[in-house]
């Protein structure tokens, strides 16, 4: 039995009530919303950290990624980037591990994570340029489910129909999902359907076994403005919807990922399109970054996206650091990545009304006016930061803003 | 004659046809929005700089705050500052200087800046904790308008009336703008009205005489989220709306100011407000924040709050730093703050609709696909800063975000 199967059948289980406690939600009311789909809890049978909800109504969201590439591998260096995310606020941490040693640091990061644990398995069926097929990647699939991974990025709508229908020039930047372009390459070389389109119930089986969330990837997302909502991403959509139907159907957890770069006013649609043809699935969004034109700091970028995605009803937000589209990030990237995604959370929360949210922007602004630096530091979205920038100024009842004209005292 | 006259009388100013020439309109097309009131162009007739014009369907413009105060005076660091804004894109500085030396920063500052400069003449009028009264406040604002300052921030709309209807318990971080909460003292103290209020028409003298540029600053603005649009809010918009009629009358150049602290869900109506209350008039924004809780991080919530503010049609972004709230801006501060306002506009043209930024940054897309990296750098908002970050990467064809399963290669 899955844990959708138990919350159909009105048990309350241990995890869903561990959830329900973070939230401003009865453990009923989420798992209702898990046995409808419309919420995933993502853990495998094998961990047992503290679990968290994603999906309707629900707080925010926030995950990290880390990982070695071949260009640059250390272990350690991970480890810290996956304490540094923890510690800023990410609810979850995907290990994107391509390096030769992905097998070593995933189980490292499995064994040291407070958190939910993400992978994309196409990254470590193709590491080192491996030549993959459908049976390498099923056996690289059940090895990290077997390893304890929560939830699993999976390309599974991108179709050879649509490939066939693909027209490069109708695109800026054609396919920039990795494991789109992976696929599409392998798929293209064999003319061959999509295995884990073709093989869906399959990975519905190991799914099940593991309790293993799938995320399923958005491999024809767009990776420009321009390139927002075309009926290359929205055919890709319209499959996503239909593997979400058979994914409920057999007990397993599932979400949709999404874009990636869409300007401000699409965000509206690209929420509302993917809640309705994907009934309702939490909605994991990479970004959004709502302009193309701030390499260095697409961070900020992301961070205007994902607090308007959020708003109008993303549930979980993958952060977006200084070093995106230009290098690795390294763990100050991960620490500024991580904090511009808890504000973006932080102001689509206040937006939707949380309680929560709202009360503890009141309570900061009690305390300005109160000039309680304490309660200010505490509640601030990086209380040691905060404290630091702080300590230049000289009196305790005034920043030194406006100094001796400092309006709060009058 | 004002700007506002001759463009009533059909005259295309050099003015405006300067100002026009960066956007994407004629002449004729800004000369009568100005004559309307819709758009203004800053500049004091005894200055000479690239005027820029702020309104409605224009570029979205970004100011910089510098100047000194009583506990960090320095000259040298402010001229350092207002460089380095302009450098990174503000189309307008603010000196807002309230240390001993403010009259001799000014002079320097006008003589130095290739934009716009605006002031609050209260803050000079104040400094040092000076009792000023109306009569010493008018020959500041009128000894500033000779020395050549473009705008002035006046809170004109803060009344006797709204003061004693005002109850201090309905709001949590009660009248935080500066310029107000000096007002409201001096009002109290002394029982009278607001001299900017009572004596609007020597006001509008001085502005005709020097071509200032009204700013109608909002001294009852929210500061906090949960003060957002509360009915003295609204009393002090609908004087704003009736003192922005009076100034166009009298062939004044008017735009008004706002908050502030907006949650996300209320800027739409914020701006549809002001728009509709003061007729058009320039909406010049204060971030705003959309959350109140990440202090040393507010650029980023006011680039949310920015963004999506003059994608609503807000005119005029002043910048907010790392520093707001917690200690004077350095120079770091003062890059930070401009850049995110620059991404917050990058961000508003691109959902507006304007062709130049749709086509930057689908030039900047086309240059990730081709790998053109100078390209890239050319169109960034901050050049240095992208090609620092990419130095630490090895190969010209890929950044080390991907490694070798760069999508963007296959």
């Amino acid at each position: 039995m899955t844990l959708i199967d138990r919350c159909r059948r009105g048990e309350v289980d241990p995890i869903v009530k561990e959830a329900a406690a973070k939230e401003n939600m009865s453990a009923g009311d989420l798992a209702r919303r898990v046995a409808e789909g419309k919420a995933v809890i993502p853990r495998n049978r094998a961990r047992s950290f503290k679990a968290e909800a994603i999906g309707e109504g629900l707080r925010v969201k926030i995950n990290a990624n880390i990982g070695t590439s071949s260009l640059d591998s250390s272990l350690k260096n991970e480890i810290e980037k996956l304490h540094c995310a923890v510690r800023y606020g990410a609810h979850s941490v995907m290990d994107l591990s391509t390096g030769a040693d992905h097998r070593e640091v995933l189980a490292r990061v499995l064994e040291e994570s407070p958190v939910m644990i993400g992978t994309v398995p196409l990254y470590a069926a193709a590491s080192g340029g491996a030549k993959f097929d459908r049976d390498s990647l099923f056996r690289q699939i059940e090895a990290q489910a077997k390893a304890g991974v929560d939830f699993m990025t999976l390309h599974c709508g991108l179709t050879k129909s649509a490939l066939e229908q693909y027209d490069p020039s109708q695109r800026v930047t054609g396919i920039v999902s990795r494991g789109g372009a992976l696929l599409a390459r392998y798929m293209k070389t064999n003319g061959c359907e999509n295995p884990l389109y073709e093989e869906f119930d399959w990975l519905l089986d190991i799914a099940r076994t593991y309790e293993i969330t799938l995320s399923l990837g958005d491999g024809l997302r767009p990776g420009a403005g321009a390139d927002s909502l075309d009926t290359l991403q929205l055919s890709e959509l319209c499959i996503l919807g239909s593997l979400v139907r058979r994914a409920r159907e057999a007990g397993v957890q599932v979400m949709v990922e999404g874009p990636g770069h869409v300007p401000m006013n699409e965000i509206g649609a690209q929420i509302a399109l993917q809640k309705k043809i994907c009934d309702g699935a939490p909605f994991y969004v990479l970004g959004p970054l709502v302009t193309d034109s701030v390499p260095g700091y697409d961070h900020i970028a992301a961070a205007i996206g994902g607090a308007i995605a959020a708003w109008h009803g993303a549930d979980f937000l993958c952060y977006v650091t200084p070093a995106e589209h230009l290098t690795l990030p390294d763990l100050e990237d991960v620490r500024e990545g991580v904090i511009a995604s808890v504000i973006a959370a932080r102001a689509a929360e206040v937006a939707r009304g949380y309680p929560a949210a709202i009360s503890r922007d009141r309570r900061i602004s009690e305390a300005r006016k109160a000039f309680d630096w304490e309660t200010i530091f505490s509640l601030a979205c990086d209380p040691d930061g905060a404290r630091a920038k702080r300590k230049k100024t000289d009196s305790a009842q005034m920043c030194t803003m406006c100094g001796e004209l400092c309006a709060m005292r009058h």
